[in-house]
């Protein structure tokens, strides 16, 4: 820390307000190192005060101290050309989910729901979900297919069932201005995908899982989503005994290949973001982390398609140094409990080293942050 | 490890079935300790492939090498004069488990069922689970009171659909020779137990839990259960920001007591067991292990009518070696996931610890082993 | 959240620091009870701002809201006549820590050090730790045996090594009016406690246990300590196969007895603690936590005898419901690593949690805060 | 399972050696899928004990059963034209390993040791782990250079210390056809590596790191290694705060590159293995586990220089199914503690899963099974 005195009158320039002045008497004799660091600090800090933003980016360049490279990314951030805070609202999470838990039946319920799973109430919940949306003031939402729009006996009726409801979404985005940060298709639910989607061993299952990925990426093309997204939940595996591990992987990449080529065909510009999960519900999941998820990529030649859908800040810094930061998933889990809670995130630290990649990033877009939080995780 | 030459003679004699010869051959001379320990176990082993357990079991004082506690311990094991292996079937994962996860729909369907929980199928899913037992030569089954007999109404309703139901295991039981090892009150599926039941800050939900302990417990009377169980999934709390955690802990021991009240009253002489589990549910259980159980016991001076059921090996010896030991729930988690799996046992290694414990324990009559297993986690 | 319609005047007033008007302006309408609550909250922020402490304390009964609650313990806090921060510095990681670690050497040394363990060094330690305890402006330390002065090749030469420094450390004392917050036996290092100290199978580590904390126990007394502490670090085992529990802990008992007869003897009043951790460097801990050390504590007689050190939030509170929170070690893991790292606590929610026991229990004297982490981890 | 009256004849048959009879008669009516399976496995089981392993290997195709792979695991393990088991002794465990602990001071002492780490201990040092081996009847050894030769004052003293030691190793390589498995310079004990070697951010450190791997590369070069290792165990960071992670992972590239080109100009043709682990000493270890390793790989254009080391079962196969499967360091983790124990492994599950890998991949040569664990932990 520098000495008090020394720089005792540039701080009280500075808490006073008096920014230029603060500015104008930066030639303080005798400081060390440290304390010059600090100097620069309340004066780079006074030019932000005064709005001279792209005066302080240009002159801390890679070479000065961390404190100083703090203030830089607090100028990037403030220069206000970036739209740093793209938010959405999970559908899942907050129009779905009943905070029921493996040990427990729904605990919340909602005037719009009556026990079905009918297209009357899928409708009733959309309208809700953009009411909430438009009183929130927030204009990017994510949805999965099937929470959407009720499965249906057949792939015909659970896509025609998907289409009145998109028709629906349409409709209402058209009347506030609302997009989806990103669609995707959900690969876990059903019965069909409980040994993998795209890494089944049934060609049938495959298929399906393809023919719905398919339907997800027109569906979310049509609503002009800005990204699309794949989370393997059940791409991975129980136990090595029963899997051929580098079959399974052969397959994954062949069925991205094919999604690659079709969103072209499409014209889809959007996105291809992974979001990687080490494991729940299998116990090794394949998009393990980001890494895992990098050197996937590499093999396959599928770097360039791709991006990171991710939540914690390791894993956010190893994305982004290698070009494949695309969203945050804005959740947090208990470090005391083993399971994934999907809690708001609250702790300040973490937060700040989130933040400081996305800064460093230059932002997310068109990627955001996508709030991946149950509405009643109360642990603290 | 002693030297192969002295003993060779000695365990050639051994594997040959020469028991009788093996021990008129036991003076070697010159055996260091090691060697020496060696060769008494070859000696009392040979005893015990003749049949004198007796004489083993008296030989072996505590003061012994560790390898001829072992010894000692097998001879104990075959004496007969115990019932080592009680087992059991727990009637929910077995009959009422369908393999559904927290991302996945069921995948597990029986003839029985018709996707209603009706008295009709609960009867039917009754009868399937007793043909089963009779098949497999199991005579202990366990049961929750929600898990046989489907939620009615009022509590009166509940009560008269559970009535109904045992009494169809009661016949069912006098057919088969087939008796409770345990049963228990389900005091978490509820919504009304969301935040406990006998440590809920509503004093509705505690009176209700009461109520369907109460029954409960008459039930597994009447049905000739020798043992009844307590598992507190809800008994904990999610933050300390809003729990009063001496209230509860004091709500609990009024709870417990009342049943030991209860219990003395209809001449209910089976042993009242507690089931730690330190979360999952709740972020914090209260009878988060044995030792905390033990703690809560002498506190409230409830030691000598509790004992504990429990499932791994450090466990298992607290509670031994506090008199606690009663009961054994036989499943085991993963170790390289943070939530509960509740598998089959397949660890020799952690199967021995465990077995070590019940035969220094006499055995766990009027316990048993409940195989507490879900039927299809096939995590390796 | 109130509306902020109603309560906009009252907030408006309390931020000028006009409280005395807040609190005259506090019939207002038309609240509802969340509402009516928070401008309570205001209310008594006034009252505590114009240091009316007591009225505030005697306002808020158990009943009020938790916001309220809140308010109250602030209250409590601020009334002054608890000396609520009473901080120690931890002589072994603050003057003997190296910053070495299992795969690295030492990486920091001070001028007094010479490489060498002796009497001399171990002077020039304790001065530099008086001066830099003054210079900090704390008045408490704590200290191990082991680590003050240096062992000798026998027993007396070690005490008589001992007393040649806590003579030094009673002069310092006497120049500058600090004392020990505590002082402790240092029971894990030399390898004759390899298997453990009070629990160890061989009866002469035993007795020299005894010895040593009999000893420890004279000087802390003699030096005007408040408490003195018990830190098991090898009484636990790494395997149940070759370990009698039960026996072990009976030694523990009659070893923790034979203090307390001690400690009357000598007429030393202070408070002895046991400090609880799950493990590391044993595979299990007997103190594993607080509520495992109170069911030994109850088993063995000894309630009354002994407190807690304790440092994280669950394990207060649990220490605190039960009489039994005697001190604080204040240091942090790192929830994802899983070794014990001894960091200063930054994290301001665990830190609330943790001020909001201490509170609750009235402060913790004659405990307090001792900084039990180490100089440089600088894990984030 | 197949049902018993069938296939009864025919696994009597089996049992009872008479292995032709039982290939006689394999025509059984009625047999559904399983149990066709079953009888398939008995047939090629007698074949395999006729030692026909050749006609098993050729008739089990990769569509077969899983049960029949495993058969022809076997069938391939035994042909015996592979040498499957090539063992090594670490050096450092078995002869530098004290047995202390983070609490602990050492507990195991040599007749060697004279308390100094001077060229004459380290001589004797070696000519007692020559003895042990030959004993032993292993013939492969692993070693870092610091562990067999004492650090000097300047680089050429500690090379010059070195080439003293390793002439002595040659000689006695010579008298007893032991070679290296592998070598390794040892990166993470001196303080000069605290924040990193390759990726510290000190140009003198790497200097200094790419001197000694030069040397230690020359070393195992001379001596006849198969194998070269690299564990960075101080290659990561403690916190994202103060590291730039993508200039760290750069510098560590060029320092892996210029090893590929200094192995080519001197003619080594052993394998450059990396040895991931996740973390400790540092938080993050950049090398985190194979997946990462092999993203790094891949991104710098190593992929073909560099294989891994590793020790458990999904990162075994990881390694095998991207041709990165180089060695394994036998030992094994605590899944209760949260540290680095370095046990023996000896659970029969997981070594099955180790081996099923090591089969697949046709063996481990030029690499080896190193038994890397410390002497004395013995946590069951």
């Amino acid at each position: 820390m520098a000495s008090p005195d020394l720089l005792f009158n540039l701080w009280n320039l500075f808490y006073l307000g008096a920014y230029q002045a603060a500015i104008n008497n930066i030639d303080i004799p005798g400081l060390d190192v440290g304390a010059a660091a600090e100097r620069d600090a309340i004066v780079f800090c006074s030019y932000i005060a005064l709005g001279s933003y792209q005066l302080v980016i240009s002159e801390i360049d890679s070479s000065a101290a961390t404190s100083l490279q703090v203030v830089k990314l607090l100028a990037l951030y403030l220069t206000g050309d970036k739209d740093w805070m793209r938010f959405s609202v999970a559908f899942w999470h907050t129009f779905c989910g009943t905070s029921a838990d493996p040990f427990g039946a729904p605990t919340m319920t909602w005037p719009w729901e009556d026990g079905t799973n009918s297209l009357a109430v899928a409708k009733r919940r959309m309208r809700a979900h953009f009411e909430f949306m438009e009183k929130l003031g927030v204009n990017k939402w994510c949805f999965h297919d099937r929470d959407i729009a009720p499965d249906g006996k057949t792939l015909e009726e659970t896509n025609s069932n998907l289409d009145e409801i998109v028709q629906l979404a349409k409709q209402l985005q058209g009347e506030t201005n609302i997009k989806p940060l990103w669609g995707t298709a959900q690969l876990f639910m059903h019965p069909r995908y409980v040994h993998g989607a795209a890494t089944s061993p049934e060609v049938k299952v495959y298929a399906y899982a393809a023919a719905q990925v398919k339907k997800a990426l027109e569906v979310t093309h049509y609503l002009g989503g800005e990204n699309y997204v794949f989370w393997g939940g059940r791409e991975g595996y129980q136990t090595l005994l029963n899997t051929d591990m580098k079959r399974e992987l052969d397959h994954l990449a062949n069925f991205l290949q094919a999604v690659v080529d079709y969103k072209k065909k499409i014209g889809f510009n959007g996105t291809l973001l992974i979001e990687p999960k080490p494991q729940e519900p299998t116990k090794h999941q394949y998009d393990w982390d980001v890494a895992t998820t990098f050197a996937f990529l590499q093999k396959y030649g599928l770097t360039g398609e791709f991006k990171i859908n991710v939540d914690c800040h390791h894993e956010l810094e190893t994305a982004r140094i290698n070009g494949l930061l695309g969203n945050i998933d804005a959740n947090t889990g208990d470090p005391q409990v083993g399971w994934d809670t999907d809690q708001f995130m609250t702790d300040i630290a973490e937060a700040t080293l989130v933040m400081s990649s996305v800064v460093k990033n230059g932002g997310l877009a068109p990627g955001g942050f996508n709030f991946d939080a149950k509405l009643s995780v109360p642990f603290v």
